[in-house]
């Protein structure tokens, strides 16, 4: 399951000590969870890349940058409990070893490899630990260990985030599947996000790397938002043919079938890491309709679905919609306040210009849910775009004022 | 004091209620406090003011951008408890009304009256309580009730907040006080925030709106972000000519030396602000200088303060510097990280591309300060700002889960 699920692709894992070792431990803890994993791919893949857009990126994404140039990935490694950014010249030889490491495990070279990390920032990778763990899970590589790797990748993520779905592309069936690590939080975009789908897929060369943004863009960027990233986000979409059907062209139907599969992995993805933020209780769905453009919409449901005020009044079920509407209006989307129409939990509570004088109660209860929807229609033309947060949650505050000690 | 302090203003105040009324009480609680006040000036002022970015504004805003066309104002109606936002046509005729209301007591025309409105979003203006209170409040006007107003406008506040200057202009001393409302919250500006100052300095026609934005831009634009903000946000500045100085002219040293006296006020103010984050037990002054330019430094600086990171980090004495360097990083200011030079409470913890090897005791003791200074110099040029946050709390998400109830 998972990125084991397409055909050709198996994982290992390690549980290396890279936290404790990277705070000063001398000796890995006893009940250490695994913390490094490699994804290995039986071919060579095609491969797409997004990453943050912070102008100050880890070591690992700018080396992936590089080996993605050549197109030859076959293989990831990643570890948690260090993010190796803010770490200079030295961060850059350890995501390079990294890669080195694994590649002569894998008998590949080392631009074959990809690396990410995450985790603390400002601190050098623990290599004496990591070398260890990347020779025992390069040594135990398995078609069961997608769930594994799913854990390795954890850092304040209270549960695995895994997917997959199977796309028929008129005849051939492939396999997607993928991982994700990361948490929707207030400022969602700050909690390093990494996530990887793969696919047994045979595709032209360079499709991948056309997809990922319009794939990201419709899922994990709606609730990581670009341009206010960490220093790690990391996107990947791997296809490596082993379904062996005709090589998918871009912009044929087989291209939009293949898309749509790999949005619906995505997507379960971005609302695993939405209902997974840190100390949330609920997920909230935030859907824009009738905006003027689907960019508009994407700007208008990410706004709301990111605003502090939604999700402290959220998670007090406290039916305050009237934060709903001030964030639509600083969100940058056109809106005419008289054409808005607004539900939460299926009740309308705004349209004409005016709050509607709904039963409290009733929309008291809708917010008390685990799951809330919240629904705007502007009105305004045809875009339309989802966007998924959490609450907000007292839990939130006690997780990451003590996160480095 | 406050905005009494300038001679020739004076305030009343009043208890109307007007919360419980907006939540639907039918009588007004026993122990009210003050929620509405009016400043009155003994002369026609020369007015400037900066609103709301937010395409949704409260009609109060509306209706003062109409009123200052005319530049004559004598007087300013405040409430607390009702946004009157999002409220439709009967918005407007309530602002309207309260404006008129105080015109008729004070002898005014009613746009002569500027009106602002802080609270709930979405419900309208209890008018029958805000009717006998602005009555009350015209009834009782007095140079001793600058402190009584600034109580009267508080919402979350937990403190009021005031501030004068006397500036010397050649001869001529003026005064210039004021009072405002607001909290550096996670998203500061989506707290509403309202601030007034009065001068009694003779100004020639227009000088106030030509310097106003200038004002908030090293102020309260650095607690309360442009582009981003509530329903609700005005910043009124009023200068009454009490002081008989020969008028101020544009470009004057003495325009200068009043800007310079304003900007102290507006400062003083705007600190007090983020010292009275909602549940908020740090102040975290957050110094940008070597900038390419002074809005480059403005960019990084409230970048940095406004980071829930950052915030949760400080709370919890935690010396994770690294989430500095990452809000510096998508903060939109150039950078260059081997140009970066951090401290923290004045310990260097980043310099030459990395993170210094400090005695992390010490900088956990610089955090735990109640108040904390964070310094970036960039190297790269002669650009500097200041801007202020404070630190994110378990009782910040306490307060805003249960706002309207």
């Amino acid at each position: 399951m998972a990125v084991t699920f397409a055909r050709g692709f198996r994982a290992g894992t390690a549980a290396c000590g890279i936290r404790a070792f990277t705070a000063g431990a001398s000796a890995i803890p006893r009940e250490q969870k695994d913390d490094l994993c490699v994804i290995h791919s039986a071919y060579p893949c095609d491969t797409g890349g997004v990453f943050t857009t912070n102008k100050v990126k880890s070591a690992s994404v700018v080396i992936d940058q590089l080996h993605l140039q050549r197109n030859q990935v076959q293989a990831v490694t990643i570890n948690s409990g260090n993010a190796n950014a803010c770490t200079g010249a030295q961060g850059f030889r350890d995501a390079l070893l990294m890669a080195k490491l694994s590649a002569d495990r894998l008998d590949l070279d080392p631009y074959q490899v990809l690396v990410s990390s995450t985790g603390v920032i400002g601190r050098y990778l623990p290599m004496d630990a990591i070398k260890p763990g990347i020779a025992q899970a390069c040594g135990q590589l398995s078609e069961d260990a997608g769930e594994a790797a799913a854990r390795a990748i954890m850092t304040t993520d209270t549960v695995p985030k895994t997917a997959q779905v199977e796309v028929d592309l008129g005849g051939a069936t492939v396999r997607v599947g993928g991982m994700c690590k990361g948490s929707g939080m207030i400022h969602p975009n700050m909690a390093t996000m990494l996530a990887y789908i793969t696919t047994d897929a045979a595709v032209e060369s360079g499709l991948m790397a056309k997809l990922v943004k319009s794939v990201a863009d419709r899922s994990f960027n709606q609730v990581t938002i670009d341009g206010d990233s960490s220093t790690n986000d990391s996107f990947l979409m791997l296809a490596n043919g082993a379904a062996g059907n005709e090589p998918v062209r871009a912009g044929s139907v087989q291209a939009e079938q293949l898309e749509a599969g790999l949005v619906h992995v995505a997507q379960e993805l971005a609302r695993a890491i939405a209902r997974d933020g840190e100390g949330a209780t609920k997920l909230i769905t935030v859907r824009v309709l009738d905006a003027v453009t689907d960019g508009d919409a994407r700007e208008a449901a990410r706004t709301v679905a990111s605003s502090s005020l939604v999700k402290t009044a959220v998670h007090g079920g406290d039916p305050n919609w009237g934060r709903v509407v001030c964030a639509l209006g600083y969100s940058g989307a056109d809106l005419a306040l008289d054409r808005l129409h607004l539900t939460v939990g299926g009740l309308v509570v705004f349209e004409r210009g005016a709050g509607v004088d709904v039963d409290l109660a009733a929309v008291r209860r809708a917010f008390e849910q685990p799951e809330i929807e919240i629904v705007a229609k502007l009105g305004l033309g045809e875009g339309r775009a989802e966007a998924w947060g959490c609450d907000l949650s007292e839990e939130y505050v006690r997780i990451n004022a003590d996160y480095t000690t």
